[in-house]
């Protein structure tokens, strides 16, 4: 590992020159040396839209989504020496686990969303049917296919594996290939991980590129189709939004930079209460895991004014008792920051937040370690602050991107909605308090710069996954300062790399570009009942009709007799009548649903193995004693799992009296073996 | 109307200086002055943050929407005056009609999805619950809130009514103010429109401002939570988007710039077909409506080879129908061009694609006029060109905003899909076909260069709304050239203005939140059934526990005779235990929801009025002959209408059996009096 080299092209790249050196930040040895000299950029790109990308499209989102989990069980098989790694980065077992762990469960829970969540297709239908005609000749649905492009995706030095991870596995569900580019201070971790799923051999070619060392010319090649996903500081973030090709082309460029990420703590959390102590507890553990090397830490910890001291010295006190140095020794519970610059960065920092307010614990320029030494590894003592007067700037406007916090008072709700405000956007906050009406008008107050909120308390202080960990169910990004982004978020993070059409057509033709039976196209009625029907051979469009069947008033007073259902609408002409719905006794609902699944099933063994729910239904004509159900029963969406030797099959019932009208539609959910 | 004025900062600011005269398209002649010289933008933005933003979002959804349909009603009864102004513009009625009409359209149906796709109150809900933990104390919710800025909407000229209350319409809804700027050629009637919304007193003051002239220094005083929304030229676009403090403070830009939209005539589609004169027809009108002025017109014209000929005549012939000249005047069915400087700049453009084609039809300085001199006025006659080598590059990147399209040969179906694709980006695309696999192929080969897209065949074409309609239920937009943005889309276009949060909390704290009660969250069993309470009594979390009621062989045989659903599952012990899912005959899904409901439901007549639905049912557990079944249903959602006197509950039905386990999870859906 002498010098890293970079996956392009189909092949793997060695630096056309020596480049620069990386350091272990514990032992300050050099590790490996980075470049991207050499890299053809262009060419890297236009590889994986003519190779990755058609390969990727080849494939259904269920399938996609299976090869992720193919992926994330191959690294985990690797973690150890993914550790090791990790360690040269300064971070501790369990930072290391954030990291390692947290990116391979990102990979499982892209997974598991695009099966349960997506259909085993290539095309994603968003939302409903539109009727744009009065006659239902003419539909609107919005599609979202896959960009034709690649997203280059720009990481950040201190999650040299989640980071990239959490970028890759949406890009990938959504069929579009990725450019993987490091920061090169941990790119050794990265380029080690990429080498695993390199060799696996287990994604298409051209799905995943990789590029160690500097981005040189890659925005200038960039295209319309391509996306650009950067993490990193906002003024990074800046210039690459601004640069022409983005500008010009349009490229979907999403930032997420760090951000004075605050916690509040409620006036309701005296010291004694299990608030109190969950705020300073999971203050502390933002400060120390990855030695405050996280977007999300919380650098902003808005204290009710009276409890100011006894914030600072609880907090003080649990700091005291974390033990800084070597991660791979005993105890040691925060590591070292990514490099020596980086640790003259966060002192730079610290001094111009010192305008605003005094340390409450900590040096940072000293630091007692276990087994390890300052002037090589880039270690330092966490510092918190306090700042008395919050209205001054600083501490709403300097990061200092380490171990780093500073406590501020307020005196009412509304004070401290408008000082989270002055972060001018932020990734995550937090709130913790047993109160739920002001979490809630926290919550509500300051949602506006926020991307993600966390309300901490004795309910789910157990379960909570606390402050600093994006979820890749949740988005995560945030307005403003944040950089304005929004990654992950489950299917909303596959559904950023596709691009979303509106389709206007017939409803013949919408169901042949959807893959789904569209109401007012053709049904087909073949003499075959469609549950005789295995998966395979069921075509979208098979239909039964079945009725009538006529509704008495002694079937609804059996029915109401036998279920006990006796509302007065079914039992009493003349309160339904007085109803404004109702012209007299209406049949139940479920009497409805209920007879028109005595007309559409076919009772005999065969592929239909389960009714497993039903979706959407509507009861939009009253039935009354003497009318007469037909009910009309279509193939409408058919999803083969890839795992089992069945599938779900969607279908529309739609239930009419004599006059045609519909009186229920609903659609049936049904499991078929293949 | 000599100086046109702006409403800025709660009143009528006149300019202080004369500023630029504006002429009538028609005759020349002066028809007033515009200049935005005195206007304090910072002070504007800031008045609509702290006087329209609070006073929008005290409203609900419903109530936004509710005065937007108030609005929209008296907008209908100007609509004489306003066709008067707009006929200045070189607007036809018929082109009238669709800026007017077609705004005033836009404006009723955001209030009517406002109502119904929106809850009742002031926060949006998106998506599902996210479980984040097994024991289901720590859940995860994403909601919208309302941006705290200003909607900044610049507008083109083409458009003056329309344009700005598309924008408008979703940022009302949403709760966030706007800032209308017209572009200056055509601004007195955007000017009279906001004349007559302000002068109505309908809206919450510093909700609706306008500013007539230059956008002088407005972006600079942009924050973190304010959007611009531009319609125009890619190159202003570019501009814009990439302002310092754009850039610097991530304000959500969305672009809609002019593209190169195509039009794809499918090989089907023979001279002597319906398709090939929909085809031909809708390329006339494309061109000529708006005297093709429109950024969603049909600049690319894809035909088979072999089609080239017949398409070009038939066209021709068509256009030689057109009447061109006063729009006033009897049968004329193309105006002016907006300016005199704009027609210049369409003969400029014109040069460029005779580069790659010849003229088919028309002369570009010459035309016919009826009542009309193109001296004064800015008119031109439709030009319609031919280019034999698609390859060319000019007909994919030059666009003749006005009355001239191109048309272009193709002779494979991925032929025609690399060609559209070569606009680099557009806002729609159409394909006139009567092949529905054709269709398919087309539309999803170009949908990730299109942000909509149009089948037009014989099935549709009665209620299509044409190639060039942008609609307010679909996203208008579109990616690289067409400036990769989206507007309307229904609530899509509400939700662009607002930030989505990813909130993450116990049940009871996230129910408090959301106003919508959370499974987990504490349930309220008073001893008064919940049905027997008006809305305004209601709460979320009234819930009624019924049940155990056991269910026998006998109950499952019986129910299978009276409904006729015999399904063998119910009905042979041995084949339902070959089923993969069940140990044995089971009881009917229907017959467990029928069940529930007599066990909850409080039959004497009260404020609840009916079941009109039911969603997201799911079955979970088997319901074996001897299960004992209960039923909890808790208040879940309360939405009262603004206009009756009853409102929706949503209720949680949960069927447990006699072990605690669910075996059916679903959402009843009711009315209930106020």
């Amino acid at each position: 590992m002498a010098l890293l080299r970079s996956y392009v092209n189909g092949r793997w790249h060695t630096p056309t020159v020596d480049g620069q050196p990386l350091h272990d930040a514990v032992t300050g040895e050099e590790v490996c040396t980075v470049s991207s000299a050499g890299v053809d950029f262009a060419a890297a790109l236009d590889h994986g839209r003519r190779v990755g990308g058609p390969a990727l499209r080849e494939l259904t989102f269920h399938q996609r989504a299976a090869l992720l989990k193919t992926v994330a069980s191959m690294l985990r098989e690797h973690r150890e020496e993914l550790y090791g790694l990790s360690a040269r980065t300064g971070a501790t077992k369990t930072d290391s686990m954030v990291d390692i762990d947290g990116g391979i469960g990102v990979l499982f829970s892209f997974s598991s969303k695009g099966r349960r969540e997506l259909p085993n297709d290539t095309v994603y239908v968003d939302g409903d049917v539109e009727p744009l005609g009065k006659a239902g000749t003419f539909l609107g649905q919005h599609i979202h296919t896959p960009l034709r492009g690649v997203a280059v995706q720009i990481n950040a030095f201190n999650f040299p594996m989640w980071g990239p991870l959490e970028k890759f596995a949406p890009a990938f569900v959504a069929g579009v290939p990725s450019l993987i580019k490091p920061a090169s201070q941990t790119a050794y971790l990265t380029a080690r991980m990429v080498e695993l799923i390199i060799e696996s051999g287990l994604l298409p070619e051209g799905s995943l590129q990789f590029v160690a060392g500097s981005a040189g010319d890659l925005l200038d090649h960039l295209t319309e189709q391509d996306l650009v996903g950067f993490t990193g500081s906002a003024s990074t973030a800046q210039r690459l939004r601004a640069h022409p090709v983005v500008v010009s082309r349009s490229v979907r460029f999403n930032a997420e930079a760090d951000s004075l990420n605050c916690s509040i703590l409620g006036p309701d959390a005296k010291p004694g209460t299990t608030e109190f102590d969950l705020y300073v507890k999971q203050l502390v553990s933002e400060m120390t895991v990855k030695a405050g090397q996280k977007c999300t830490a919380i650098r902003r910890a808005f204290v009710p004014a009276d409890l100011m001291d006894a914030v600072a010295e609880a907090a003080s006190e649990r700091l005291a008792k974390v033990k800084v140095g070597n991660p791979a020794a005993e105890g040691v519970r925060m590591g070292a920051l990514a490099s020596l610059e980086q640790r003259e960065e966060v002192r730079r920092s610290l001094k111009g937040l010192l305008e605003a307010g005094r340390v409450v614990f900590g040096d940072a320029e000293k630091v007692d370690l276990v087994d390890a030494d300052a002037t090589r590894g880039a270690f330092m003592s966490p510092v918190l602050l306090r700042a008395d007067d919050a209205d001054l700037p600083q501490p709403h406007e300097v990061e200092a991107f380490g171990p780093v916090s500073t406590l501020l008072p307020y005196t009412s709700t509304e004070q401290v909605v408008e000082l989270a405000a002055r972060g001018q956007g932020s990734l995550v906050g937090s709130v913790v308090t047993a109160d739920a009406g002001f979490a809630r008008d926290v919550v509500l107050g300051v949602a506006p710069w926020h991307g993600r909120l966390l309300v901490l308390d004795a309910d789910d202080a157990k379960e909570s996954t606390g402050h600093g960990s994006p979820l890749p169910m949740l988005i995560h990004g945030g307005p403003g300062r944040a950089g304005g982004g929004e990654e992950m978020g489950g299917i909303r993070g596959v559904l950023h790399h596709m691009q979303r059409t509106a389709v206007q057509a017939s409803p013949k033709v919408l169901s042949a570009v959807t893959n789904r039976w569209v109401a007012g196209a053709d049904r087909n009625v073949d003499g075959v009942h469609p549950f005789r029907k295995s998966l395979a051979q069921l075509k979208i469009g098979d239909t039964v009709v079945a009725g009538p069947r006529p509704v008495s008033m002694a079937d609804i007073e059996h029915f109401a007799e036998f279920t006990g259902d006796t509302f007065y609408a079914h039992m009493d002409e003349d309160a339904a009548k007085a109803n404004p719905f109702f012209d007299g006794r209406v049949a139940h609902g479920y009497l409805i649903v209920s007879f028109a699944a005595g007309l559409f099933v076919s009772p005999e063994p065969g592929p239909v193995l389960a009714n497993y729910g039903l979706e959407n239904l509507r009861f939009l004509t009253p039935v009354y004693p003497g009318d007469e159900l037909t009910v009309t029963l279509t193939a409408k969406q058919i999803t083969p799992r890839e795992a089992n030797d069945y599938g779900e099959v969607r279908w529309d019932a739609d239930v009419t009296n004599q006059n045609g009208d519909s009186v229920a539609k609903y659609d049936v959910l049904t499991l078929v073996a293949k």
